[in-house]
């Protein structure tokens, strides 16, 4: 029931309204990782550079993840930099400096190719294709993109959505993919490119679903206050798919609860920098917040 | 269990990508009694001008709606158009004609002042006081507002929350009033003012209502086609206070149902233009919505 993420990690300079934080840990494959490792052993191939502090994933390697599949190339490792507003919805990108993750090859370890479960964070989709390729009969594979690779490869990405069984796509990505008006119309014409499951989100606003039982719709664990909200996307795909492979079904209903599942986990990743808080919660403590999220939607 | 609306009667001319309507019966008092009247009956305050076609309000008279506080006065009757975008969250106003709107001033007929409950609509929060002194010892009163009053009349705004049990507003209008970053913590700040509930109406995204029970958050129902949004947020007034009426009983868990049957008032709003869907649905098709409702947020 392990879980193989492939995707980035990055150092990240984070200001919002009241605080300031430098070149802390972060990138997909990092806050993927720091939510599904609450349920089962992680693995993460990803590439580093030589400045890359390894004591940074000691946290994480005492939850289980196998680092094992980061790699260091010469140069430095990816780096972003970003402001929040006062509404956290909305950021100023400052900086991009994609370093060593420029030239990501993604080469599967032997040891990991057996993984049952992946994720293919956001990356190029011939390399996701590529990834794919080197995994043996996974049970159960999800991807994420974004607009830059919707504009810019789109033919790569309709190979590849042939491939996964589910999409995890933010709402503006999946309108501009699909044409559509109307976010749940996006959700159900991405099933036509192949996945059974879609899972749109909408940050705030919590997530949409789409599969073989028709819509689910689930919001946002309510917090008063947010902190950080980068990695919310990335934490929320970490608790769904932990959550699945920890279950071992795979069917619409346990897609719901996972959904649940990564949607706590989401909130716990923007009560904090980074995986700052999110590596400290345990798995009973997700399950409170499992407890407390059904209460926040009861009828 | 007679719910009293008061607010505006309006001709809207509503331009969407796939289609125009002119001079359609609109406004929010015709939104909300399209909606509460599916429970209960209602009772309209408002004003019109000479030019206000007597017929346009047959449909809701034959559902249980008292239309004799609407009084006509000398003018024209409130007119509105605007224009929707592909995304139809975004639209354009193009003409907002008050007439003799501007003039309004309601009188409540004698035979309505025994009104249990209340919702005084979008008006000068001086208005709305007005209104609630001619009520007498009502059961239960809601009020919307919108960002021009939170801007220019905010003394009386104040005045006002401090006698309603309810408020309804859009989440841009709470963050405004409260000055707070999120709309959690708006919804918790406006119940210091007064209110013992809150409801945050988010459009395609729900509601978010907070109360003696803490907070609930209720996703919006999934349609995959609108055709015209105009009115929704009275709809969802309208569908909230008349489950309320209808189950007389103002508790933590009947605000969550009702909001719930709101939400599915709003749905059917957007299924048509002006009040055109809402005046054919019958409380059986709206029970029926109600269920499906509940698969749709099901773990």
């Amino acid at each position: 029931m392990q879980v193989l993420v492939v995707g980035s990690v990055a150092y990240d300079t984070i200001e919002t309204p009241q605080q300031k934080v430098e070149r802390i840990l972060g990138g997909s494959a990092i806050h993927f990782s720091a939510a599904s490792s609450l349920f089962v052993p992680t693995r993460i191939v990803a590439v580093v550079g030589e400045d890359f502090r390894w004591d940074d994933v000691a946290l994480l390697r005492e939850r289980g993840v196998d680092t094992g599949g980061i790699s260091v190339e010469q140069g430095k490792t990816f780096y972003w930099s970003g402001r929040y507003h006062k509404n956290m919805n909305v950021r100023d990108t400052l900086a991009t400096e994609l370093n060593v993750f420029e030239r990501f090859s993604p080469k599967i370890p032997e040891g990991f190719r057996d993984s049952p479960y992946l994720f293919l964070a956001n990356i190029n989709p011939s390399l996701q294709l590529d990834v794919l390729k080197q995994v043996e009969n996974p049970v159960f594979t999800a991807l994420d993109t974004m607009n830059f690779w919707i504009e810019g490869s789109r033919s790569e990405l309709v190979s590849v959505l042939k491939r996964v069984d589910a999409v995890i796509v933010n709402d503006s990505e999946a309108v501009e993919f699909t044409g559509e008006s109307t976010i749940p119309a996006a959700a159900k014409a991405i099933t036509a490119y192949g996945p059974r499951f879609v899972i749109i989100k909408k940050g705030e606003h919590g997530c949409l679903l789409y599969g073989d039982d028709g819509y689910g719709a689930l919001p946002a664990y309510v917090l008063e206050s947010v902190v950080d909200p980068t990695g919310a996307g990335d934490s929320f795909a970490g608790g769904f798919i932990g959550y699945i492979a920890r279950s071992e079904r795979i069917n619409a209903q346990t897609l719901r609860t996972a959904a649940a599942y990564g949607t706590c986990a989401a909130s716990f990743c923007c009560e904090d920098f980074g995986i700052n808080r999110l590596i400290r919660c345990t798995i009973q403590q997700i399950t409170e917040r499992f407890e407390a999220y059904k209460q926040l939607i009861a009828l």
